[in-house]
């Protein structure tokens, strides 16, 4: 294991300093920011998430702010997701395309208010995008990286955390991926029902970054009594409950549909987005078109350093690009993007996983739920 | 300390393997790639650097390739500085800017040919902004990131390697910023006379991912002579010499005059490129305006684990970006980005350094010198 350098070059969160405290063991650098990925107790931590209530930060998880006459058009624009309809203290989950169509991100556009957006974005320089798109043009909108910091409560008790900290009567108003303007004793945020979980739960949009400590205090000491301990996005929850990592299971190459986000896209609508006409055409073209898929792998393996090459009926198939124990299912599970003939639910799988072969069949489990 | 995650969501050089068998003690994440950083000896690593030669992973250090009829034209679009003229075989420095006339990448330019470009790449996603860019305003070209991982030989050393490697008639035909195609046992690769220290050397963009660790050994066996070591781009050389980095040492709000970059932006030309009209805008309004400047640091200093906030008689100045102690100068030295009126050499400057309150003074030595 090697240890990462810890330096100016990189952002720090404002909670950066209580995960130190908290004994966070490993971190990644997300968005140009650390962040804790690990307090060296996985199937601890697993454990906190899935029956009480655990605390995270995730200010890497940085917004897009979008602000101007044209912030709904430009927003609308960059997104492969009809936001029509989106009112002030409403989100919707919104994949992002380039021009042919690619994945470049999966944000969750929130409307704050008809000229004011935010899309808080995966790890991928989505502001520079979306001003290069507003600047060739000539939307009439500001864009940039504003001072917001999710802090995230999620788990089966995170409603009792909240209620505690914010009373019972805003929390139950608040419905899955609606938000509100609020303040904890002075400090400004953004409350949201949603986070990268499906275990339920907030994510208080710090807007002001000077007061983490403060607000990462106030939580974890509102939560004593459900047991709240630090977490991080957690791998086995996430790849249980079908959520995508984008940079980790696609290639710059996938489009969402591919990636299992067909859900999320609108080809049928009138309004022209970036990337519609090669979604389209895409769809045209069955040949070379993939599927991003769970498996179910059978017997032990080894900890996943890199995706995995995975072979049908002795042809190379496409590959594992995440890997994990599943303490739900018992057995060890991934995420596989697949050619389709080799997608369809049952089809055994050899999977080339470093030093040894595995074998693990597609799984019947839908990829990506209502969001 | 903390650990790195190490997993499949952050992409491996072609040279991953080798550095952690060659003992590489701490990575980052750049571009969304891991990149060693130390191999836990800073002052032996800077004395092979300085004195003789070190291989370096710099794989991280990505390329927007762009080919096609607008190639060219595209490439000049995004660069603040002119490439007119710029053949087939040279490379150029060339700063690029958003529309608000912000430093958002400083690569270096490769002509390869007419039309077809390579930047490359500080970190920031700049092939998701040339293709929005492309896209939004219709240039006829294709927009991506190619199997291209940089592998740098630095030090005063450098030469004789690359004649061992490469034969002494082609090494001595190559000047400064200029490259060829070559082959080393097969292996594709680009030879440019360049690298991210002022020691001199070469930088082999390999251009077949699975042959990295050929590569390197390669490189090692040839330098066994001249005594070569396994190195990292190296903080104390690189503010030693004054050379930009980028993510570090800027905001997002700084134009590359005030990051000291003034030589290499050119506005008084005929072509437009993306940010001309706001940074000659951004000229005319002297007040607000800031220096990046190197720093002369009295006594002993913590090490930095943030940027610094800086003042000059008793008045905010801006903030030290990045510090390291100087082999060559026997003292602590930093580099600032301070207020213009701050920034003339010889003010005394007081520094709040974590727990510490340090004394500088802003160093007559020039920031950026010509490349």
């Amino acid at each position: 294991m090697s240890h990462i350098a810890i330096g100016p070059s990189v952002s720090k969160s404002p909670f950066y300093d209580a995960t130190v405290d908290a004994g966070a063991t490993e971190y990644t650098i997300y968005n140009h920011m650390y962040m804790p990925m690990s307090y060296g107790d996985p199937l601890g931590e697993y454990k906190t998430l899935t029956t009480g209530v655990s605390c995270w930060d995730v200010a890497a998880e940085r917004q897009v702010e979008i602000v101007g006459p044209d912030a709904a058009a430009l927003t609308q624009y960059v997104s492969a997701r009809n936001l029509g309809g989106l009112r002030p203290g409403r989100a919707r989950y919104a994949p992002m395309c380039d021009h042919d169509g690619c994945l470049i991100n999966d944000p969750i556009a929130l409307c704050l208010a008809e000229d004011r957006w935010w899309l808080s974005i995966a790890d991928s320089d989505m502001t520079l995008w979306v001003k290069a798109i507003a600047g060739a043009k000539g939307f009439d909108a500001e864009v940039f990286e504003p001072d917001v910091s999710p802090l995230a409560v999620q788990g089966p008790k995170a409603d009792d955390v909240c209620r505690t900290l914010f009373g019972t009567e805003l929390i139950d108003s608040i419905g899955f991926f609606q938000h509100r303007f609020a303040e904890l004793e002075g400090i400004p945020l953004v409350l949201c029902r949603s986070g990268w979980s499906r275990q339920g739960g907030f994510e208080l949009f710090l807007t002001d970054g000077d007061r983490g400590m403060e607000l990462w205090d106030l939580v974890m000491a509102a939560g004593e009594p459900q047991g709240i301990a630090p977490g991080t996005p957690h791998r086995m929850e996430r790849i249980e409950s079908g959520l995508l990592s984008y940079g980790s299971d696609v290639d710059p190459d996938t489009d969402p549909i591919e990636a299992g986000l067909g859900p999320f896209v609108n080809l049928d609508t009138e309004y022209e987005f970036v990337g519609r006409q090669a979604l389209i055409a895409r769809q045209t073209d069955p040949s070379n078109r993939r599927r991003l898929v769970n498996i179910d792998i059978d017997g032990p393996m080894p900890a996943p350093q890199h995706s995995w090459p995975a072979s049908a009926s002795g042809k190379p198939a496409g590959r594992v690009r995440a890997a994990t124990w599943s303490p739900k299912l018992g057995h060890n599970i991934g995420l596989a993007l697949l050619s389709t003939d080799a997608a369809t639910p049952g089809t055994p799988l050899t999977v080339d996983a470093d030093d040894s072969v595995l074998t693990a069949t597609v799984s019947p489990v839908p990829f990506g739920v209502s969001l």
